[in-house]
């Protein structure tokens, strides 16, 4: 009996460790399951990694080349793990960073090594710590200076293990030239390895992902605005009734802290060579640029974002009636205008298909202006009117901050040479035409509101019919 | 007469370029200056640096240590190079991530050596690129994962290139038990000289910045509070005269963008031991959570300073008269409040020093609602109350938001065991008297308004002068 319940009781115990062991094991395979849906570049990525290792250790396996470096090809090996990185920008970054510095450090590391070797026995280690610590003391220092810990942390890093290594060896070993040149060596091979891999197999551009990052975060500020009027002036039946997904209304909150990442990928772009539609010269900074001012727009919707969630103060029905339509087509209006912007930013296209609702939201405005001026009734709390007030005083404020976007992205799209679309019709009908012309592969004659492509003009162009059927007869 | 002409145009070239030379080397090094200035750590860091660095390098020069390690004592300098951080925390996370994956991907590599050897020649150099790509491939994924990456990227890093120099050196040389020996020990004597040259020389503890950097974040949003009310309800001849600095306006901007470096401060901190008023479970987690509440309050700053640069609707002076007594109190008390908190904060005490400007806060706000509430002139414009409501909308979420970072404060002092003190009069008066009385070095009863410390409270006491006069007694 006692054995049997003991029995029981161990089974008992197995049964549940093991259940919680595959709970475990299932929970860590769905997350990276998610991990490489979320972004399937990171399997890739892995795989480029394992590849590039592979192949530069064939230096050891394969007895011809084993025969020019030998172990020192361990260097090369070591420069693939520490130099690979997921943007082709990143590894060009360190890449350049490491064998610059390895070729300076070396060259100096050799002269401090010939320097100390002229002062005798004692001398030389004395001498050889001295330098050691000085240029060590020295680069540490340099690498506070923020813009050089921006671009050149890494090479002054490897600046200081190289003369370190070749100064301090060529006390025990006189081959310091050697032990330099295959250095340097294997670390070029080691480097081309990295960079040829990264450019050549599925690469992963900084400057695309900087790219898409800033078209996200614009589209994402379109979507809340286009919802927060609707959202804001539910009513409490509504709100009671709906229970749908408000998901689109919380995207901007990555916004607000998008800047170090922005920062870093514009870093990375900037080491990139020209690809697909990105020149190396590229305006990066223009990017920053922009990207700040749509930060300052999420600040502007984070305090509207608190108008939704907070309600300790109701607005009296009269005033949000009052000012409930200019509200929301401002609010509207503002989030068409930023996506249309996000959807040709994403296409590196310029055309003034966000200018018509950029009109819509500032005639919206004044016409909630002029409904605030009107006067109000005698008996009115004006506790009751501060929610409202706040709400149309911050939406004012993001028409502001949507018009400077607009700026800012056609500037950059003058710096970056972007296309310009001549939008003859609305947008959206623009689009539908062009469709059943391209579908219907007729002539470009018969469709009049097809799409124009002219590049260098400026990032405006006016609606203007009699312009447009002139500039196709010139294509 | 030509010659003396063309040496005039090289002496003045001459001139001009010495000019702009010395020019540029002033401006270097006062930008140097200034870095050291900022922080005279970095100078510090950078001579510890040096300093471990020739401590290591005493493997090489000095003949008995070398005859143990022989050239693999580069290992040791190469770790310091890579280790040596600025900080204890970076130090020790990095020091602790090469050791542990060290040893590990040693076993490992050792392990995938003998297996490869056992399948002969043709077969062994195949299985080894096999295991490589293999471990290559997985673990540059797992770093993937946003928590591996945060406290264990480097240990990853270390742990592929290790596997990978033992498993692949295998092939050429048979001692790679030898190797894997002196590799894990010098990188132990490497990150050890580290760890001790940082904690013992002049230590940066990465925890106490991320302590002070919140401490100054909550007073930078005290300071702005304290100066919004004046700066916003200035008249217009009160701002042609005045033409002071308005830094302190400012100082709230480096609050928006915090996050991360709050981030990895937190994620250094958690590797420091103990060390003066910080044990080793300090609660780092709810110092992201007060940071979290701070960032909350800043976007609320930003929209105000918005109110401040933005005047294109002008606010009625009526309105503006009614409100502004209330709003400069309210914001004042609020600004009062955080400056206090931030104080406590910084010394690590409780007291309830910041309670009486939080009631003072809402106070404030209750009579600016109760203001707002009292009818409006008949013929006012709504248009024209809109920027003084919205102020005042902004201003009754910053009480709310102040109120949050108080309580998440009092949160973390409690989890922390900060040290209670009890201030039985104002906090200013308070301080006085405690001065005083340490002044004069007068004996503890003399003193009744002294500060009492007693510690494991609750976060708030009520001030009670009878129970104070007991627990004097009781010291």
């Amino acid at each position: 009996m006692m054995g049997s319940a003991s029995n029981e009781k161990i089974g008992v115990l197995l049964a549940s460790l093991t259940a919680r062991f595959t709970g475990k094991v299932c929970e860590i395979a769905d997350r990276t399951k998610k991990l490489g849906q979320d972004d399937p570049r990171r399997i890739t990525h892995s795989l480029k990694v394992g590849f590039a290792l592979t192949l530069v250790s064939l230096f050891y396996y394969y007895q011809p080349l084993y025969n020019s470096f030998g172990a020192s090809a361990m260097w090369a090996v070591m420069t693939v793990i520490v130099v690979f990185e997921f943007s082709v920008g990143a590894t060009l970054g360190k890449g350049l960073n490491r064998g610059l510095a390895t070729l300076v450090a070396g060259a100096l590391g050799i002269g401090a090594h010939h320097l100390a070797s002229l002062s005798g026995h004692i001398g030389e280690p004395i001498l050889l710590g001295i330098f050691v610590f000085l240029q060590a003391a020295t680069s540490t220092f340099i690498r506070f200076f923020p813009k050089i810990k921006a671009r050149y942390d890494y090479g002054l890093l490897i600046f200081i293990l190289t003369f370190s290594l070749i100064s301090v060896s060529g006390f025990r070993d006189d081959e310091v030239l050697e032990l330099a040149h295959k250095r340097i060596s294997t670390i070029f091979i080691g480097g081309s390895a990295c960079v040829i891999v990264s450019i050549l197999v599925f690469p992963v551009w900084a400057g695309e992902d900087l790219h898409n990052l800033i078209a996200a975060n614009i589209e994402k500020l379109g979507n809340f605005l286009e919802g927060f009027g609707g959202e804001y002036f539910k009513t409490l039946e509504d709100i009671a009734e709906s229970k749908d997904d408000k998901a689109f209304l919380l995207g901007y909150k990555s916004v607000l802290n998008s800047k170090s990442s922005e920062e870093s990928l514009a870093n990375f772009a900037r080491w990139e060579p020209g690809h697909g539609r990105f020149s190396f010269r590229h305006p990066w900074t223009q990017y920053l640029k922009v990207g700040a001012l749509i930060q300052q727009c999420s600040y502007r919707i984070e305090a509207l974002h608190g108008r939704l969630i907070t309600a300790d103060i109701q607005a009296s029905p009269e005033i949000r009636n009052r000012i409930e339509e200019s509200c929301t087509k401002l609010s509207l209006e503002s989030g068409k205008a930023l996506k249309a912007l996000a959807s040709d930013f994403r296409t590196m296209t310029k055309s003034p298909s966000a200018d018509p609702h950029i009109a819509n939201a500032k005639a919206a405005a004044k016409s909630l202006k002029s409904l605030l001026k009107s006067g109000l009734r005698e008996d009115i709390d004006l506790l009751e009117v501060v929610p409202a007030a706040t709400v149309a005083s911050l939406l004012l404020d993001v028409v502001n901050c949507t018009e400077k976007i607009v700026e800012s992205v056609y500037e950059l799209g003058s710096l970056a040479n972007f296309e310009t679309v001549e939008a003859t019709v609305s947008p959206e009908k623009s689009h539908e035409l062009g469709k059943i012309c391209r579908d219907k592969k007729s002539p470009m004659m018969d469709c009049p509101h097809v799409v124009i492509k002219i590049t260098e003009s400026p990032p405006v162009l006016p609606v203007n019919i009699g312009k447009t059927s002139q500039q196709i007869l010139e294509v």
